[in-house]
């Protein structure tokens, strides 16, 4: 049985572009480029070189870029700085809330600080909206942060006019382009960005912080003499240098990789919800990154369908909240009200092979249908084919968790006539995202929740 | 002509151990460790062996250390942690006068942030008093900060007893360990530790931050779920890898080497002052790191004798004030109140040659003379031996930078008459760390400084 990892979203296999940098570099950089004698010497023309390079591929100036240690690190010290440095202007952040959890947290640390945030919803495809965007700003916005294509569902965001809203109104916009740089630059007239090298083969260790010149900016933090004052510690010159290599390499062939992996993501988007029932594709058809796809299978626990897809060979990652430490669902799929239960990210790595692909679509029906047995999910379609005659059906859940309660609702469903309704109790705060999303995905009325002692009633109109 | 790192101190070569386990685990270890499928467990196994051996040479438990992606980044974040931790008790931080720059940026940062700081002096070694220390910690200490060794002059500080002290006070002490850690585990009761791995010839890119079990920490900023919280970002596992098996390469050759570079530096610190006239050998000379001489040349500039010894192939560097990018001289030799003109750290690398070593004795005395005789300095001895008459004289070195206002006193004060002075003026602020150091040195006598409408009026007494 072949492998195939499907998850270069987050985290790629080293560029062997960037390999072949790294070892050279390891030789020759590993020295303190802030001394004066040979080592030295070498290892700040290979720093300066590999600053050069970055910058060309993003499109600013090499004296705009620094190197930071990762992405986070990036939007962290970026974040920090850019506030601080309007803070006469204001205390007023602005953020999309599908943007990355460092983002958030950034948000969430500026927040305790004393300062303020707005959080601009996204559509169901998972975009701002950039009028609803510009109307977020405010005298006292300090920064905007915008993510250039999100992580979990491959949207782009409209950065070019959101950039525009943010120059009209005077205030610096952040992109975090860590998703989409390895296609190619930002558009637009963003004044910061921030990206991370090991999402387009570079090594980890390395995330570029741009803050355009003219842009006020005021480090947090203790800071030292290194990168212009603005990315603290030791440099890691074989890391940056093994970085620019892979970006170069990467956009080299991305004209190429776009087409062609935007044709094996499509064959997905069309083929799962044909190959699968109920199931639905999430996050925009057309404004996407090319090469990820993302779907969510209901009835269906995402961690045992991971675990089936990689005991099958396939290396994918979920936004279900079964799948995560902290037992919530992803904050990108609850924004969006899109169904959180059995999701699935596809993210195909540069080069992957049309075979391998096919080879998923092949395995996946069985594998979801696999844990649908397990788990007594309702056959394909049998819901609401049922010919019910009750006015109203309670189920109880409490104590149950994703994805029994929406498989629960799912068997109810067809034990009701038409207009009737079916109330779940559940206590699992998933439901408060997946049984809206299930009766929007179904074609059914969701009627509201209303709390209760332990967790809440969800009640749900039967339509057809 | 042969060339000669002797630099370890700022940064190692990569070991060859490191370069193996880095290409090993390029391959294995750059998929996410949080994730579920193969990709993600093998980089977790290679995280957690790399965790256990890097806590093995600690002398810690695994759960105690989290990777950090340099020492600068593991001393920030430990300090704002510590602190943050025990803000209950106080805001007071104790760090010596002679830390890193990342402790003392550190606690600049506190300070500005409305915390208060003491900066515990040393003696002429380098050392700190572990009774001052003791007598520097109060009810509302809520962090103290001590180096294992000294960078700059590779005296190790009395740790064990200082931790003793912190530890009947109740007060953390955390341990900047970086240039010792190669060398062995720090000894005593410390509560925090940092390293950074470049130091041992594992790659840029790791630091580590170790937090004994009990001690209250709270981590600052924004966080993640990396690294227990302590440490964010995506990991970088090829290089903590290879920096832990590059750490435990060394280990293992230690006893060995240390004794073999100690011989190396003892006849560096024996026969340079033999060689080199008017030379000052800093540090002490038996509580030291094995490898690490520094001495100060009088009458030299630190940035040409550093460019002749390049020329000669010898890379060291230099705590002088010309060859540091702000125009002070180093904190260190300026705590001690020894010469920071002309000052030389030699750091020998794992492996020197001994062969290397006399070549550098051999290039050495011409290298500071040819500086000497470019500068105007006054033959070795002469000045003092001069019989001079006069019962005081002013020297003008206005707009003259080091060591030219040290020049210009040395030979004044052969014109003087034994219990003459000699006045010198002067704006460049070295002077008054060089000029009472130059007396020390001497023997002779440093009356005292008067400022002036521009610079200070420097005085000093002939004794002999």
């Amino acid at each position: 049985m072949g492998v195939a990892y499907f998850d270069v979203a987050s985290s790629a296999p080293l560029h062997p572009v960037a390999r072949q940098a790294l070892q050279a570099s390891l030789e020759e950089g590993w020295a303190d480029p802030s001394r004066l004698y040979r080592e030295g010497r070498r290892a700040r023309m290979l720093l300066d070189a590999a600053r050069e390079a970055a910058a060309e591929a993003v499109g600013c100036r090499p004296d705009e870029l620094v190197f930071t240690t990762s992405g986070t690190r990036a939007l962290y010290d970026g974040i920090a700085g850019a506030l601080a440095g309007r803070r006469r202007v204001g205390r007023h952040l602005v953020v999309s809330a599908v943007e990355h959890s460092a983002v958030l947290h950034s948000a969430a640390a500026h927040e305790r600080a004393g300062g303020t945030v707005t959080e601009v919803g996204v559509d169901r495809a998972g975009a701002v909206d950039a009028a609803a965007y510009a109307a977020a700003l405010g005298d006292d916005t300090a920064l905007a942060c915008l993510q250039s294509a999100n992580h979990e569902v491959g949207t782009r965001q409209p950065v070019a006019e959101v950039a525009a809203a943010c120059r009209a109104a005077g205030v610096p916009l952040l992109v975090d382009a860590a998703q989409s740089l390895a296609w190619g630059p930002v558009e637009g007239d963003w004044s910061l960005l921030t990206a991370s090298a090991h999402k387009w083969g570079g090594p980890a260790g390395v995330g570029f912080l741009v803050v355009r010149k003219g842009v006020r900016f005021a480090p947090q933090g203790p800071v030292d003499e290194r990168e212009s004052g603005r990315s603290a510690g030791f440099e890691n010159i074989p890391a940056v240098v093994a970085a620019a290599a892979a970006l170069r390499a990467v956009r080299a062939e991305a004209a190429g990789e776009e087409a062609r992996l935007r044709e094996l993501t499509e064959r997905i988007r069309a083929r799962v919800p044909a190959l699968v029932p109920d199931v639905e594709v999430v996050g925009d058809p057309a404004r996407r990154l090319p090469h990820l796809v993302t779907f969510s299978c209901l009835y269906v626990d995402g961690e045992t369908l991971l675990h089936e897809l990689d005991r099958a060979g396939f290396s994918v990652s979920s936004g279900s909240s079964c799948t995560s430490s902290t037992l919530t669902p992803s904050h990108v799929l609850k924004a969006m009200g899109v169904v959180s239960e059995g999701n699935v990210r596809v993210s195909l790595p540069w080069g992957t092979d049309a075979a391998e692909v096919e080879r998923f679509l092949q395995v996946l029906p069985g594998a979801v249908a696999s844990v649908r047995r397990k788990l007594g999910a309702p056959e394909a379609g049998a819901a609401e084919g049922a010919g019910g005659t009750a006015g109203a059906v309670t189920v109880d859940a409490l104590g149950e968790r994703c994805p029994q309660p929406v498989i629960e609702l799912a068997k109810a469903i067809g034990r009701v006539r038409v207009g009737g309704t079916v109330t779940v109790l559940s206590d699992d705060e998933v439901a408060a995202v997946d049984i809206p999303a299930w009766c929007w995905t179904r074609g059914q009325e969701y009627v509201g929740a209303e709390e209760r002692e332990r967790g809440a009633a969800y009640v749900v109109r039967r339509r057809a």
